[in-house]
């Protein structure tokens, strides 16, 4: 029996997104990933946002981050635990979905830790398109984790940069960076402190991990001019930027309610001005005033770039032809007899389990439109 | 290589939770899932509890309710769409996950629309087996839709109902919840009227889904020591009792935060006197005081429940050899090297694919216990 609307979920596995990665190539995921964020930010007003909601551990965090505009909900399930790396798992794990908000069926069930290094990376360069000074070229990149190789990718496309100065409290991590990035286009300089990489730079990107009230930019490594790109303070007691840094600074931030609580401006008063970037991607504020202005975002990860993310995915992985179905929904007969479905006789929810993944991307963009 | 924590996640789809409900029997799921509620409620202390984060739209609602003890983290993907049963899909759809809170580790993915409908229904009658007079055998059940044949069995063997009064202003979803209850051991009745439906009973069960601010149950029909359990009014503007019958009756909630906003005592004032249902659970409060007393459960579903239901489910997985393992996260040789999974040339991410449910699930309990 077909229902007019099956409850279909496409399930992107790590392994797809894996594939899809190296089949578009990941210089075209991050670009693309940006032009979606761009988009969404322009249209900010029509989203239905709040914080994420946190639960603290002694280890870590586990966040949940929803969000919706008219036609789509998205959330995303995340982790951070620094401590992860010494067990063999990424400090970062995420995934997420996509549902209809005229059903709440969900439709995209997708892996989002890969993905997220790609947002994060994407969201970054958006803001350093706007608040770098043109023809900046030199970046310090402090923190050579997980992340860090895709920062310098899109940093590399998206704002120009050519020269990356590293450091890390792990040494090693810093080597494996500088070998991952081997032969992409950059000049690399393995420094032996944050205020080394600092040095002559036209932007400080910070991408730590460590849960702690840190001060990696110090107000003596910042010159006129800089822009800083600050993305590992986006937990209470977890910042990298002197608050020193901030008050001489032009600070813009993703949603400013949820930044006040995460990002490095947590160290600042209630009334701290701050800005937040779709004002200036839409146009409504003109970002970098001048040139010898030292600008800061002040980024923690905001639901709407996850949620410009599982488009991207989905719409690759539809191009394709990437993932599977899976039945996360019963399928029922008749809706408002669900114990039908568990009567040791019925059959009625073993059917319909023959639909492509092809079938469930059209109807799910079928319905959308109807 | 094998990592010594693999980021395995086991899946249960909705036919896999058909299967398991089959293999068990519904009756054997809902008490086990009641003794788990009852248990955990017990220790309502030790959870990270907060209301659920709504995101209401003009046809339903979708919802993310997470809660945490020191071990693990859970959270339910929950809509409410009541026009849903139009298109041919369930009101209620959900799913959700349990996670190690140490590492933030997935590591149970179910379906949860069935297991929501057990798991309300065990909620109800561990309410009622403390708040209804004892001996309590007739009820009435207005609302005859997909929930109603759950709260009819978890009654029969958690309380001893024997008699149900059923009424629905859709005549067909009576007639449908009387087919499937034959022969299993009621006296049934349906009724022209809610009021008719009420006559006689000892309990009121009230399970309706339409989003209104309905009066389903008025004072006329409340007689002294009857126990209503009323489970549709459960979202701002969704409720179901008059206003009068709650400022006579004794209120018991699950979180009062929650049930405060989304609960039928929305419309009374912000100090109506509530208690907790844990603190009857765990003997704090006497619950019922007399035999006259007229209580209600004004239920509206809390995290905890399901925290309750995946635990119950997954157990009961492990135990039939049901679900599978699926890649949720992506297996990395070095966690710090993400990138190197996507690297066109890399295989890591490809690797150590073949682990079972049971040693994923073993792991997962090992892991749990180290």
């Amino acid at each position: 029996m077909l229902m007019p609307h099956l409850p279909s979920t496409v399930y992107l596995s790590a392994p797809d997104l894996v594939q899809l990665v190296r089949r578009k190539g990941l210089p075209a995921c991050i670009a693309g990933v940006a032009e979606r964020i761009e988009a969404d930010f322009r249209r900010w007003g029509e989203f239905d946002k709040s914080a994420r909601v946190a639960s603290h551990s002694s280890d870590g965090v586990i966040e949940l981050m929803p969000i919706a505009d008219a036609a789509q909900f998205a959330f995303k399930y995340v982790n951070g635990h620094p401590k992860n790396t010494r067990h063999g798992l990424p400090t970062v794990m995420a995934f997420g979905v996509l549902a209809d908000v005229d059903t709440g069926t969900p439709r995209l069930l997708s892996e989002l830790t890969l993905t997220t290094a790609i947002r994060t990376a994407a969201m970054s360069a958006v803001a350093a398109r706007r608040l770098a000074r043109p023809g900046s070229t030199r970046m310090a990149l402090i923190g050579n984790g997980a992340q860090s190789e895709f920062q310098a990718l899109a940093f590399r496309d998206l704002v120009g940069v050519r020269e990356l100065r590293l450091f890390d409290t792990d040494r090693a991590a810093s080597a494996k960076l500088a070998a991952n990035l081997a032969g992409l286009g950059f000049k690399l300089t393995i420094c032996g402190s944050a205020a080394e990489a600092a040095q002559g730079v036209d932007i400080i990107s910070t991408v730590t991990a460590d849960k702690a009230n840190a001060t990696i930019v110090t107000p003596e490594m910042v010159r006129p001019g800089m822009h800083i790109n600050g993305v590992g303070g986006d937990c209470p007691g977890k910042t990298e930027l002197h608050p020193a840094v901030l008050a001489d600074a032009a600070v813009f931030v993703e949603y400013e309610p949820q930044t006040r609580v995460e990002g490095d401006i947590q160290q600042m008063p209630a009334d701290f001005g701050v800005t937040e970037l779709w004002q200036v991607l839409a146009g409504h504020h003109p970002g970098r005033t001048h040139a010898e202005q030292v600008t800061v975002f002040d980024s923690v990860g905001f639901a709407l770039e996850d949620y410009s993310a599982l488009c991207f995915v989905r719409d690759a992985a539809a191009e394709l032809g990437l993932g599977q179905v899976i039945e996360l929904m019963p399928r029922v007969a008749d809706p408002k007899n669900l114990f039908a479905a568990l009567a040791p006789s019925a059959e009625a929810a073993e059917q319909d389990a023959g639909l492509g993944v092809a079938d469930a991307l059209d109807q799910a963009h079928a319905f959308q439109h109807a």
